[in-house]
This record gives C-alpha cells, structure tokens and sequence, in this order.
C-alpha cells in the first residue's frame, strides 16, 4: 500500500463541484445514501438546522460555502454595483448563522467569510470567498491527516480499538478525528478488529460510525454501551479512541456522554485512551473540566428516539456530555503533535505555539 | 402508613378469577394498558412465546395456571374417564414446555403440576392442580416480600438508588425482586430518589421500570447506560440495586448487560452494589462466574429494536449477560437472608438451610 492509498478517504459528505454544494443526508444514512445539491445559501441553511450536515468542522464548510453561494446570487442581482451586493450580502449572514444559534464553527466561519469579504476591492469579494471557503475546507482535511498520522502511529499490530459516537467524515472536512486515526490504523496494518458503540440516545455510532467503517473496509462490530465492559473485562480491547468537544488547561476531557463510563473501564480493565482532537478544542483558559457546564436537554429526546412516549411523572437524566478527568487519559493526539501525562501546561504550551504559527 | 400499606403491591401482572388467566400485555407497556383474558393452554402457551408474559417466575405462574386450565377442559372431554383425561393432559405439557425452551422456571413449573397430578385420585386431580398453582404463585410473593423487607432495612434515608433491567411486578408474582426493594424502601421513607436505566437492547427499563415506578408513585429518572458514569461522579447515587440471573459459589454474579459497568463504577465512585434475587438463583455447584457461558444473540437484535438494517460487513457484540465479579458487591439480598462478603462457604450453607426447610 503506497503512501497516497494510506491517506485517501473512501467517505466524505461535502462536495463542492462548479459552485454547487453536494451533501450527503446524514439522517438517511445507514439506509438510503442520499445527495443533495444546493446552489443558494437558504437550502444551505435549511440543511444545517435540519441535521443533513453535523459535526463542528462538517458544519463550518457547510457554512463557508454557503457564504459563497450568496455573494454569486447577490453579485448577480446587483450587477453593476459590486459595493451594494457585500452590503446585501452582510445581511444574509445573518439567517445563515440563526440556523444553528449554539454551533461554535458555524459562527467562527461566517466570522472568517465577512472578514474576508471586507478586506480588499469589492469586485473580487466572490473570488476572495471562493479561495477562503476552499482553504477552510483544505485545513480541516490536513488537520485530520496529521492527526491520523500521528495517533495510527502509537497503535501496536494486532490491536483492538473501541471507540463511541461519529468523529470521521460525516463530521469534518477529512478523515475525521477519532475515526481517522482509526481508519490509518486499518490501512497500516496494526488493527485486528474496532468496536463502534452504539452511542444512546441518537445512535450516532450505529447509524453513521458503523456505515463508515463498512464503507472504508474495516471490520467492524457494533455494542450498546452495557456491553462493553464485559468486551473489556474479556481482554477484548487495548484502546478506547474518542474525539472531544473541549480539552481543559489539565487535561480534563468534555465528550459525548458515555466517554468517562469507556475510560473508568479502560483503567480497570487495562486499556488504554486515547483522545483525538484539534488543537482549536484546547481550552487552556479553563483551568479543569469541574467547570464546565453539562448541557442537559429533555426527557422526551430519550423515549422520543424510539418512538415512546414518557409515562406521567417519568423524569429523565439526559446529560449530552460527560467530563473525564485528565488521569484517566493516556495521550492526547493534536494536529500539532502529541501530548502526554503530565497534561498541565503542555496544553496552554501547545496553543501558544499554534497562535504564533 | 401501616404496614400492609407498606406490603401492599399495586401493580400486577397475572390475575387468576374464577378459572381464568388474566395477564397484563407487556409488549404494549408503557403505551397502552391491556389486560388479555384466557381459559386454555394453548392460549397461554402462546402467551409466553410472544413475550406477553416474561421474567422467569413470571413464565412459571403462568405455566401452572395453563396446567389447570388444560386439565379441566380434559375432564370436561373425558367426563366419566378420570385417567383417560389424565393421559391426554400429560401430552399437552408438551406443547406448554415448548413455548420458550431455554425457559428454567417453565419447565420447573410443569414438572411440578405433572408429580402433583400424579400422586393422589386421579377424580382429584383438578383441585390439586388448581392448589399448588395457587400456591406457586403465592410462594413468588412472599418471596418477594421478605427480599423487600430485607433489602429496604439495609437503605439509609434519603439515599438515591440506581437499578437496571425490570425485576418489578411485571417479572414475578409479587412485587420483585430489585424492583420489590425499592418500592419498599420508597414506603418506608427511605428514598430520595430512583434512577432507572433503559437497558439496551430491548428497553426493559424505559418501557417497563419506568411505567411500574410510574404506577408505583415512585418518582423516578431514566437514562441512557452511557449516562451512569456522570451520574455517579457527580456524587448522586448512594446504592445500585440489581437482580441476578445465576449467583455462583463465590458470590460472583451474571445478570442483565450493564451490571458489570454499574458495579465497576459503583466501587470507583464511592456507591453500593446490592443484589436481591430469591435463593433458587444460587448455584453453589457451580465454583465462579468465569465458567458461565455469556450467551451472545445476532446483531440484528441491536439493529432491529431500532427499525434499522446493518450495512453489510457489520457484525456486533450482543451478549445478553455478563459476570460481576463478587469483590464489587456489597451485599446480597435473598428470601432466606442477607450475604455479605466473604460469599464463599456461605452461599452454600444458605442453599443447603433452603433445602432443609
């Protein structure tokens, strides 16, 4: 296997061909494999707040191009006055960034796109954001790869990997993060098996973790969460690989409810975790994960998901995240490198050397 | 409140009335309500194979009632012919037993109401029958009652408990077994609150925990297993309290998917683990759990409860049990007292006392 075949992705959800934006619909998958083609920010819009795109980074190109895609209509419309076509565009952001009111990277690239849009002749705003938007989309895959490189490459022969929710190609611009290095893992011959927990309540793991690695090749298995500590108490597993939503200044870890249940396990059991994510989820100004705020969102997410309804009187404990805590991680992997134990000025360290990059 | 308001049970699941088996449908809980009536065996055979009625003592009431019900419609057939009747009832056993092959307490239970027809007038043969299914299902509830009593005296007020499965009303004659604690411990003013988790892959505990707490006035929480961790991090659960398919000589105990994950964390996170189930649960011949066979069931069961196909290449991870090891567990509630560590010797004195009774 060359270097080239190493580092392709078989799966990706965002295309942009000809100045139209090509997405896969993430809420038919595994079922149906749905395209849909957009060439105006609304559709694009839509297509954020109805969950066909999600991810952070997924969500940022989505956005990025959606930027595009409204400079061209207003640019049309205003032909001979390019000055009053940024001005109409400006206010198309706004719909744009209502579509998903708490996603930090759709706010992030739109921030990026009217920068961009202002700075220079108004002429050339279309061709500055075209450039912008593709450069948005190009990082996010390089960032991916590195990481893939970086975390594959602390992975022995032979070894088997869980992992929890969806961090590949349905949620960025590339390979993914967790499901990244996993998928490097495969290609480079050090992985005999990946388990993909289910990821309760929204499944992301069996709806779009399991359709990924079928898509890639990799042999996968699927387990609810109850299982898998009798998978680890079996001797089954020798890395528990996840993403991460945010990362404190000691290494505490914010992710997917679930996580710090797979790393307590991980430790008894002897495995080891690996969190895998990109140097913009580093928060070294938040001193340790006991402060962060735990989204809890309603009862009804969680029997409405299997089409129950609630007895009266039934409350539920809906967490979306958990925190586990920075001793419980083994490496931290970064599209600027790798950190170890002790996490506790690395992270801010690490962070300080990507802003001055 | 007195004490038979504390004893009392306000859900049940098997109604016997003037001859007929009335049983609560548990596949349309907690949706709808429905109560289904039946005067034959092959009705209630049917019953148990379509999972109308589960939980193993649950299965054994049901099959003694259909013993009798076939035995009168043999009487009514054979009028003047007693043994005639006797003979053509001994084939419909048969077809009971077949209901749910892999079901212990089914096959116990009819091989009980064969011996008890057997020994004594054949002419007497009905009442007999009737007696010691009455009795049966009697004995399940008083079984059930002295674990509550038991187990509720061990809770400290204001605690916040955590169960698993359904090991309530639904799953016996009486008012559980986990289930029965609990609800107990809820009247005597010992509870502050209950958690219930959903237990994948089939719900036990969002469809039928939840619905008995509901009936119960038990105010009480679901989550998703992945949940568990944060909860008992955060420092909100004081006891788990399971029920337990087989307990072994050491005091290792298989119960439902999840167990294992729940005591693990208990003992990281500073709570209890109790285990409540009847006497005929342990097996003293049996010397530790690493020798139960985990039974593994199709990946289609994960999918399919979800009304999702796998992609092909999929494969998953489904055992219905697993294996707590007896270091993770506080205490061990039966009908015949309560164990505490060490198990060894001890589970075997019980069985052996059991019996002598």
């Amino acid at each position: 296997m060359t270097e080239s075949d190493q580092a392709r992705t078989s799966v990706e959800s965002i295309r942009w061909r000809d100045g139209t934006l090509i997405l896969l619909d993430q809420r038919k998958l595994p079922g149906e494999e749905i395209w849909l083609e957009m060439s105006d920010l609304d559709t694009a819009a839509t297509a954020i707040r109805d969950l066909i795109v999600r991810g952070a980074p997924a969500i940022g190109i989505t956005a990025a191009y959606a930027c595009v895609m409204a400079m061209r209509a207003r640019h049309a419309e205003y032909s001979d006055d390019a000055h009053a076509a940024l001005e109409a565009w400006l206010g198309d952001l706004d719909r744009l960034a209502a579509a998903r009111p708490t996603a930090v990277n759709l706010r992030w690239a739109v921030d990026r796109m009217r920068v961009a849009a202002r700075q220079g002749d108004s002429d050339a705003a279309l061709e500055r954001l075209e450039q912008l938007a593709s450069s948005i989309h190009a990082e996010d895959a390089a960032a991916n790869q590195r990481m893939a490189e970086l975390g594959a490459n602390l992975i022995e022969p032979g070894s088997r990997v869980l992992t929890h929710c969806n961090t590949g190609s349905l949620a960025t611009g590339g390979t993914g993060t967790a499901l990244g290095v996993i998928v490097r893992a495969w290609r480079t011959e050090r992985l005999a098996r990946v388990y993909a927990c289910e990821t309760r309540p929204w499944f992301q793991g069996l709806r779009l973790t399991a359709w990924e690695f079928a898509q890639e090749g990799v042999p996968c298995s699927v387990l609810v969460e109850g299982a898998a500590a009798g998978l680890m108490q079996r001797g089954d597993v020798d890395w528990i690989i996840t993403g991460a939503d945010r990362i404190t200044a000691n290494g505490d870890v914010a992710n997917k409810v679930g996580t710090l249940m797979l790393a307590t396990l991980a430790r008894q059991f002897g495995a080891r975790m690996m969190v895998v994510a990109p140097v913009s989820t580093l928060d070294p100004e938040m001193p340790s994960g006991d402060r962060i705020e735990i989204e809890e969102r309603p009862a009804d997410e969680i029997w409405g998901s299997v089409g129950l309804t609630a007895p009266r009187g039934v409350d539920a404990f809906n967490p979306v995240f958990d925190v586990t805590p920075a001793e419980l991680i083994d490496v931290i992997v970064t599209d600027r490198g790798v950190i170890k134990p002790p996490y506790e000025g690395r992270i801010a360290e690490l962070v300080r050397a990507a802003d001055a990059a």
